[in-house]
């Protein structure tokens, strides 16, 4: 049976596609992805996504640069979620002595999981690693 | 402004929900959350999702006993992805020297991401800790 065929794809044929950071466990970032999309981050071995709101497959990366390497690609028990573990691309600060961490989030943040409830409100948890102006400045 | 407004809820009421193991950062499951699903789980303390295929609340747990005690609660930066930081109740192999390990998933193993691909396939990675025939037991 061809693997993609025990995927249980919803009424929009996608499936929820959560990404982990292989070297820390964090999970960066979650996306949808389409049969097509599935096919070719195991072809590739980068993460490529379905953009739901641009309707159209999504290389993670390729305007920032921030592409994420895929180590392994899990499927849950329910054959309805896809686990990527990735090595994220794109680590700031760059070429200095500090940790650098890498970046997923399109806000410039490590991780898009950025906003912690506590107390009735949500709080911005993680810094601006770089500016998204800079990370997505047209050349 | 309350804080489950600033969720954006899908045309359904619901949202995803990843739930990670807070001491080795294992993503253990992936389920939905309503809006009710979402202020229990703050209120509560422990994780409560929404049953898609029971059309009800399902409040972790309730029939294996396998409860997820919530650290954390985090929306990702679109507002429409829940994290959760968990502790898994239930662990495997009980009452031995050996390192037990959580189960979050109802198949007896501890992550519900246990199918690996492979040249092709999907593979099985995980042991199942506990028979879900015991687990599910009907007292």
């Amino acid at each position: 049976m061809n693997w993609l065929n025990e995927v249980k794809w919803d009424e929009h044929g996608l499936v929820p596609a959560i990404a982990q950071e292989a070297v820390s466990n964090d999970v960066l970032m979650f996306a949808w992805m389409n049969r097509e999309a599935l096919q070719k981050t195991a072809e590739l071995g980068e993460a490529v996504y379905f953009s739901r709101s641009r309707k159209r497959l999504w290389h993670k990366g390729e305007e920032s640069g921030h592409r994420q390497k895929v180590h392994e690609i899990r499927l849950d028990c329910d054959n309805d979620v896809i686990l990527l573990k990735v090595t994220q691309l794109g680590h700031e600060p760059a070429n200095t002595g500090s940790p650098a961490q890498s970046i997923a989030c399109h806000t410039g943040r490590h991780s898009c999981f950025f906003s912690l409830y506590k107390d009735g409100a949500w709080h911005a948890t993680e810094p601006v690693l770089k500016d998204p102006a800079v990370i997505y400045k047209k050349p």
